[in-house]
């Protein structure tokens, strides 16, 4: 498998992403490598751990992630190959793969550490291009991660707010907002399942805004509802119709929502 | 052909983007997948359909070309594949592939029912990824449109503003912004070919605007003069040398153009 | 090798690009196709030339980079192929390999004039989808560079500002600000290597602000301190620790800085 993807925050058509795949290039010609995002906000480890959770596992086993949003690079953090769900991923360990390992155990996990496998010159800022690339390019040309350095017990963790559930109210929090302005929320579908989906039954609030019913798309509202749905990603969402509920609503990531019924 | 190539309104860089691309080489590892834009404004149908016509025929023929403009995803809109100049198109059938469909008449078109080609799972609001992102990937493999679903007798259509030439004028309109803030107008080449370039003969105005003479290219001119020519695309274009005319002048797609001679 | 990049100020995920890659690939199937960035900032051959610095060297040899920074598009400029350091440049001949050439000095410069390469039809606006890009093509294929048109003495230069280097100091300037706001200098490595870098010994001024010391990394400073670096591109960089220093300070390219101890 010659599958590499990146997803970093250095921004949508950054060069330092042109760095590190011309690095990856050059130790696997035949390597081919497919942008997952690079517009993770800046040094938001939290945002870059919904992306990762969200977007890779659609891809196929094998493949290998590698994954920047470092903001103690050059400091005493670890950077860690680990194995999730027979995917590779490749990080500084700071909790940015905590969602992923949180759905699967990780299987195998090793810090970095063995220099030969690295560029011969390591800056002090880009560990992404000096270690990380050199390392994905031989991971797709068969090293086995045990050779990257020793075994590590498991991934750090972060704290992430919990969904509560009470009888008849589940409470969680905006996580995200995607590039239509919806809210994506972190209440996952399978705490949805006995809540009713009728308008008169059930209401979802977020801030001091509210929509009644749970439905199946935006597309069966009228324009400008506010609706709630499960979106794709398989979490409660909400959505303005035909346009940004972020925008129109002045909601950002970390507003709490409730399901009450 | 393997090649596979994605238009959007997902927005640059868009993890919704590298879900697809994940499934697509789920189904063929082998498949090579391009982008043409995620950058279509969000949900405008218009704006895909000229993107598409400026984009998608300087391919190879058997490109397979994904479009995802979908602002009834989940309605009773149809998903479509339709063979035009020797391409294949998977998109819904929304009037996305109509710019295209008035340049060559699609000598297929079939209506995506076979459920076997798609993922096991279709949510209600990403068909992109369960539908098309899937089908493409079998297309790619060899399998035939018509074994996608059943015949269909033609595209959705939708209305678009005509371009109309009287003698000594035309008028046309502005019907999109480049990314250079050139505007873009929707009268094509062809229809200036008898008219005068010379800048004491023929006049274009747009808003309150004008500008004296048809010029064949910016660097001609003097920085920040606003002047015609034939762009790239093969339609009358606007620019401000050397600066944005969208933002100079405040005009916006849709406005009223003249040519006057 | 048929490994083709992409440096333009098209903007990111412009359609643009999309005809110049499928002009590519129509030409030849197998070529392989990475952006190395569309964000130069609209017609700024500058920061267009220190992208290339910074991401061209670290492609395998051979790499055929094609760089359309092109504000002389349709006028007497000339387009050029480049060896510089074993890559091949598709560039106009209006500085924007100047960066490149400095470091490394052209072993071969040809103009392209030999028509048979470019599309049948060359528009006047766009010479990086009818010329560099089936060029590109045809020398990922195997054809010479000296069969491109007739070779040049050397490259157009452009005036750069120098670095001056005195006793106890040495003055710059801020060349570029990068993805996180960083404000990367033109003042290299090699000049500082004799500087010390205690905070008690050099102080590092830019416009009013000013920092003390020279640092490994932001990692190791306290939150929303102003640091000075060796950047990863190898000049002198200045940063705040977690925020955008360009923003926080207002500072743009082409502020001076000074090293002084």
């Amino acid at each position: 498998m010659s599958l590499i993807t990146l997803t970093t925050d250095f921004g949508a058509d950054s060069p330092y992403v042109a760095a590190m795949k011309g690095v990856i290039l050059s130790h696997n010609p035949a390597a081919r490598i497919v942008d997952v995002t690079h517009s993770v906000p800046p040094q938001d480890v939290r945002q870059g751990a919904w992306v990762l959770e969200e977007a890779a596992p659609w891809w196929p086993a094998g493949t290998i992630h590698v994954c920047v949003v470092d903001p103690g690079v050059g400091t005493s953090r670890k950077m860690i190959c680990a194995v999730i769900a027979d995917r590779l991923y490749l990080a500084p360990d700071n909790g940015l793969l905590s969602r992923l390992a949180r759905r699967h155990r990780p299987t195998t996990i090793v810090a970095l550490e063995s220099r030969q496998h690295w560029l011969p010159t390591v800056s002090n800022t880009f560990h992404g291009r000096d270690i990380l690339a050199p390392v994905a390019a031989r991971l797709s040309l068969g090293l086995e991660p045990r050779e990257l350095g020793p075994p590590l017990p498991e991934l750090v963790d972060i704290a992430w707010s919990e969904v509560s559930v009470m009888p008849g109210k589940i409470k969680g929090t905006v996580r995200s907002i995607d590039s239509f302005g919806n809210l994506v929320t972190d209440i996952p579908a399978d705490k949805l399942a006995d809540v009713p989906t009728d308008p008169e039954k059930v209401r979802v609030q977020c801030d001091e805004h509210e929509t009644q019913g749970l439905f199946k798309t935006y597309g069966d509202q009228p324009q400008m509802t506010l609706v709630a749905i499960i979106g794709s990603s398989g979490y409660l969402e909400l959505a303005i119709v035909g346009d940004s509920a972020a925008m129109m609503l002045g909601v950002r990531a970390g507003t709490p929502v409730a399901v009450v019924w």
